[in-house]
């Protein structure tokens, strides 16, 4: 049995082609610059590249361009579509709607639809790729995997703004939180990797990618997280600001005459990272010129740790004390410096790095703790494409047990 | 000798009259509602008070005022304004220009003027203030000490927002921090009480007023503050919503319609203890409501505390640890219930309060941790006038040694 996962974007679609028993993929890929004239696909298989530039004007053709090569008879996956049993989406924005990943149906658009003035960049493209794929792969479950769903575990006092309330009650302004799929599957593995009961464990994961956030997880639930309403909170990121002191848009505004779309654009594609460091929004590449004396990169990779470190702080007190800390993503899982400093002078929290460990780490399962760590500290390798499989696996097809998620 | 500590707002001047050599408190008043019509005076000596219901028309006549009271041949406390030997002015923005407080002349007043755009409401009074009494007040020593000096220690990584660097370079973006005064006098009296050195003191201040900051104090040095740019950001307060996803600034102007200043009113006066609760941005009304059931009042007041707390616990993080966690300000000196809930579930950070002594400390200096709490917390009565006068005379009068914030 064959699962696509789908994450649609604006302008491209992702893939990802699954084996439902072996947790293989078979196929991925991806359509860029849908509707912008010189679109490509690439796909891989295994070690077969296929890369193809092609005029792709709309998602539908793209959808019917992923179709093609999926089934191509040289360095094709599949040889009829009718072995892809079911579609897994990647949602970014339910809302306070759906706590957990839903089978679609046209109830489940209809509240995505009422979510878009929450999402308005990310949720109208998600829906065309929904209705385009359920009218390309009719007949087998859709499943949609939201982003902000593991959050809906929140207690109100950590997802509350403390606005006038009547913003919660009548617009819904609250702290949704994002990343959730990559949490809940790296919480999963963490777990599996400790061979613990995830009941009474204390989790701080560090979500360090282009996008970063940080979530406290308690009893397996997550009770904080730094993404808010929005993509902008919480630490710095590769262009986006991370937290600021609101006040600072009237001043952009008013003082320097900054329109509110321009101070949009800044803390969104701007500022973090890139905005500090004047470089790269990639941390590879602060990383190298800070190395080399870079003044403004070595200030971007300080802040960076500081303002994680802060974190990690403040969410050990949301639930009395940690009892581990994961790092996922890009930066998280492949730079075993940033993972240091961060580590570093938090011993008062139970943390000691095993740093001769966590250097030989790069992106695999792996405890970076000493031995007698009271905190456990682990590199987790995040997979949210295979989250969505596996929940699509487990909505579409229930008398089907996934057994990977328990612990050993 | 005798210094008057002025602290002039749009529409109001408070005083205070110190003799230098006791630091006893000879007269304290306040002129309201300046420019308004029904103006009204207020002053106390001792036991004995005057009010007077006055029209006064601007700044120059609330001072003229002021002398006029404090020489009241039956309730006065001078004879003669040239016992007056120096007058301190509380100075809301320094910039990064002033680090510690400084003898007006035409060079500072340059300088002040030249941080209005960084606090356009607050130091366009307060030059106002300094101009007046400095004609008011001719041929004596006037100084002027900053609720922004005690912060410039800040780190570079604690002071700047990832934003595009250049705001920082041309426009002086950054935290700036307010209440330095406050800390500066909490923390010089925190070591005093423990009887320690400041070296190697790592010191969180929780200012829990009507505005709230915490403070993070290394050494002596502030480290860390929650206020920002604008005493917008940091943990929820009486009207001022603390730190929100700034995002929300862009939803509620496009998805709402509210314009700018509608948000800027929304996030300084509708929000925080008020906009939660519904009931009052006071907590002691709070705190009666929400033992009396009410919900709302009891999440205001459950957001505030949990807000503290991860402050507490991310500067911890921030210092490698924490020695003293002092309570300040009129939540911090007076409810033991509040300080309670802040620390409870924190003995992972060496936490240890002594319930029976904290319930019985209302706005006196003491310790209120366990015996054999790592942490040691303390109730410090702030006093940002005291804090002004001894200023005042160190800077007016540096022959004269103030021995009181030494250690006994």
């Amino acid at each position: 049995m064959k699962v696509l996962v789908i994450n649609c974007g604006s302008s491209s679609i992702k893939y990802q082609l699954f084996d439902a028993d072996s947790e293989a993929v078979l196929a991925r890929g991806q359509v860029s610059r849908i509707g912008e004239g010189s679109s490509s696909l690439r796909q891989e298989l295994g070690r077969v590249k296929l890369q193809e530039d092609i005029s792709v004007p709309d998602h539908r053709s793209a959808f019917k361009l992923i179709i093609r090569s999926l089934l191509d008879s040289k360095n094709g996956a599949i040889k009829d579509v009718s072995e892809i049993s079911a579609v897994g989406h990647r949602a970014v924005h339910g809302g306070d709607y759906f706590v957990d990943s839903v089978i679609i149906n046209e109830d489940v658009i209809a509240r995505m639809e009422s979510c878009i003035p929450l999402a308005p960049l990310h949720n109208p493209p998600n829906l065309m790729g929904i209705r385009e794929a359920r009218e390309i792969f009719p007949g087998i479950p859709h499943v949609a995997v939201f982003d902000t769903a593991f959050h809906q575990t929140l207690p109100v006092k950590a997802y509350l703004y403390a606005l006038p309330y009547e913003y919660y009650e009548k617009h819904k302004v609250r702290r949704y939180g994002f990343h959730g799929t990559s949490h809940r599957y790296v919480s999963q593995r963490a777990v599996v990797v400790l061979n613990q009961s995830p009941d009474n464990l204390r989790m701080i994961i560090c979500h360090l990618g282009s996008g970063v956030s940080i979530t406290a997880i308690n009893g397996g639930k997550s009770v904080d997280t730094s993404l808010g309403f929005t993509p902008i909170p919480g630490v710095m990121m590769g262009t986006r600001s991370g937290d600021i002191d609101p006040g600072l848009i009237f001043y952009l505004n008013r003082q320097l005459g900054l329109s509110l779309d321009i101070i949009d654009n800044i803390l969104n594609r701007e500022s973090g990272l890139l905005g500090i460091s004047g470089v790269s929004n990639d941390m590879r590449e602060i990383m190298e010129n800070a190395q080399k004396g870079n003044k403004r990169c070595q200030l971007a990779q300080e802040m960076f740790v500081y303002q994680v470190k802060k974190y990690v702080g403040a969410y050990a007190a949301a639930m009395g004390g940690m009892d581990v800390l994961v790092f996922t993503a890009g930066i998280g899982e492949n730079s075993p410096l940033i993972r240091r400093m961060i580590c570093a002078d938090m011993e008062f929290l139970g943390i000691n790095l095993d740093k001769k460990k966590n250097d030989e780490i790069i992106a695999v399962e792996q405890i970076v703790s000493t031995v007698d760590s009271r905190v456990k500290v682990l590199v987790i390798p995040t997979n949210e494409e295979l989250m969505i499989a596996r929940d699509t696996i487990a909505l579409a097809f229930p008398t089907l047990k996934n057994e990977r998620t328990k612990p050993a």
